[in-house]
């Protein structure tokens, strides 16, 4: 019989994905650069030329059977290695190829790394405000995630609540730095505390509590300052990465599961992840994108535009009264909404053509995010909008 | 801390990776053309050059965003259309895009299938001889694997064991055919009676039981004769393909889900299967080889050494007096070996540098695999080698 469990699943529709395809049908009528549209965050700028570059090469000098045939199971040896020395090289660590397990995106990396490291049952506590797909990646694992209430001064780690929260079945803390959707970035002090309490708490408990760290907005930093590795903090960390933002490759499902070298069982992550995938129907990301990617490990697509539409953003906003953090990455920005209820908000902007979501399933109630990966021509057009919108509707 | 049963699963390696490694590192030492190697699967022959060609095209014509950007969860719309067509016009069927759903190969289709159509505990038969990997395929999806034994006489189904086992937990049966590892081609025959028997226990049951055909071999037929498309004997069927064997292309994951129009919940399946896909960190196949697949879906490898190595071996083994059922497609040959223990009749092979593979992990004692997805010359070369090593073992 059909599962009843996943045809369950069909009724709860994605918030962002309605506002998505209200926005594509609004496009239709009026034309869709007349709809301002921040609800996906999909990247805007192409992959760098060298990508495409280099998979014409493969094509033309590797062999038919070299390209397109089997990975072996952890991931292509040469691959594994050149992604420990880029990484090794950018943040100072010390993995080797045997630490790095390629996965089908950052979501094919969270799922083998929370498999990895959790029993059935199990608790991953994660933090506010939270990617909302977090809850079917986590609780499909057979793992519980659970939510700590947001810091919502400055979008770093509620320590309290974590502290309340927290017990002993708790196996992994999930991270995601740069933040999606406030845009903050971990400070060093946050994730010092951080990894000082958790290496209090194995202590306590008596037993292994890893991080796993979701960054694929990692490289979209900005003010020139790099987001601090969360990996060289706390040794029990498993970093997953995706080339989805930083290389505008979303639709390619290639990243990685980095297990640092000093956590538990370090040189066997790689092959019990490739153990995990035989009951998931992984069996690794497509070889041509491994290969792919290696050609360009040390390279991003030219994000400077994210930057750029932060800041028009952040300045309107904060000139239009909005309380919001100040981005440090990623292609979001995440204010207050002037109305407590942030739905309510949302669908009276969407009667100027403005479309933004709704703060409730990122697990803060009242603000809203905005995904400027768009062209900044359009955020410009955007700003009369919005500056309409706040005045009719609150006065401001 | 690390999962233990996954830990484990560490142990239990694969006798094929096991004889792949000692071929390779007997390569090494007497040179790998010396090696007469047939434990692997693994295609021998280039993908077509238009796979390539389209790629290139694609590249110079598509967008970065439309190339390498998202793919819908459910699959690129127009290659769902484009395989269904391409079904319709193959087999008689019926199929709109909406049918099919973009997987990660084989693997990750069965994964997809299984949970579709299960809940935890239910039961899944396959029928022996069957591909290993059905273990941690069907149980890595909470459901349980169940062995129907062999039918040695033509490895057709062997529909009393099947109907001692069935029982009101089965909830799917998974069916290889051609299969991996006899080669055998069920014939039509099979398959209406395998549908006439499936229907009666429905209707028994009063619930739905599913038909879970895995045919990555599907194009992979001999004598100019095309094997019976499974689906069209029976309604609630999910057809579960990959492209790695007919194109050549096993390392880039791609295959997808068909679900019979008239199957129960037919038009939901798609949609249930990107549901599914969220717990596992699937996410679709890379956009670019959906893309590059729906450019030449009528086409294959030129497949034609396959069954040239087959007539070779299957002439020379029966004039040696081996008992084998002749294959009517794949590249595999499923011979009984000439003592009761497979293990030690494969072991003595090594001495000649035959790589063989026992049975005993397909579900048939007594028998071994030789997988002839390798050069005719080398096939040739390895007669005089097996003539030798049967005469000084087994004095025939």
């Amino acid at each position: 019989m059909i599962n009843q469990a996943y045809k369950q699943m069909l009724q709860g529709k994605s918030v962002i994905r309605q506002l998505s395809e209200f926005a594509t049908a609004r496009g239709k009528e009026i034309g869709y650069e007349n709809v301002f549209d921040y609800s996906l965050g999909n990247p805007s700028v192409p992959v760098p030329k060298e990508f495409n570059d280099g998979l014409i090469e493969m094509i033309g000098s590797k062999s038919s059977m070299e390209l397109h045939g089997y990975s072996p199971s952890v991931g292509i040896p040469s691959v594994k290695d050149a992604i420990a020395e880029s990484l090794n090289k950018r943040f100072g660590m010390n993995y080797t190829g045997n630490h790095i397990f390629p996965t089908t995106g950052a979501a094919g990396a969270i799922a083998h790394a929370v498999r990895c490291v959790t029993e059935p049952g199990d608790e991953v506590i994660t933090f506010a405000p939270f990617f909302p797909e977090y809850f079917p990646y986590i609780n499909g694992t057979g793992a519980c995630l659970k939510v700590v209430p947001a810091n919502t001064k400055d979008f770093q780690i509620n320590f309290e609540k974590l502290d309340e929260m927290f017990n002993e079945k708790v196996a992994a803390v999930l991270v995601n730095t740069p933040n999606n959707p406030s845009g903050v970035v971990y400070s060093a002090e946050t994730l010092t505390r951080l990894a000082d309490y958790l290496n209090k708490k194995q202590e306590e408990y008596g037993h292994d509590i890893f991080l796993i760290s979701d960054e694929p907005y990692r490289e979209i930093v900005f003010d020139g300052i790099d987001a601090p590795y969360v990996s060289k903090f706390y040794d029990n960390t498993l970093s997953c990465y995706s080339y989805s933002k930083s290389l505008s490759l979303p639709g390619e499902r290639i990243g990685y599961v980095a297990a640092n070298p000093k956590c538990t069982d370090a040189e066997l992550i790689s092959a019990i992840c490739a153990q995990i995938s035989r009951g998931t129907g992984h069996n690794c990301p497509s070889s041509m994108m491994q290969y792919g990617v290696a050609n360009v490990l040390d390279m991003t697509s030219d994000m400077a535009v994210y930057e750029k539409n932060m800041n028009i953003l952040y300045d309107e906003l904060t000139a239009l009264g909005f309380e919001v953090v100040r981005p440090g990455g990623t292609f979001y920005i995440f204010p207050k909404a002037l109305e407590d209820d942030a739905v309510a908000f949302c669908n009276k902007a969407k009667e100027y053509d403005l479309i933004l979501v709704p703060s409730d399933s990122f697990g803060v109630p009242g603000y809203f995010r905005m995904a400027y990966c768009i062209d900044t021509e359009k955020v410009e057009r955007s700003i009369p909008m919005l500056r309409k919108f706040v005045k009719e509707c609150y006065g401001k």
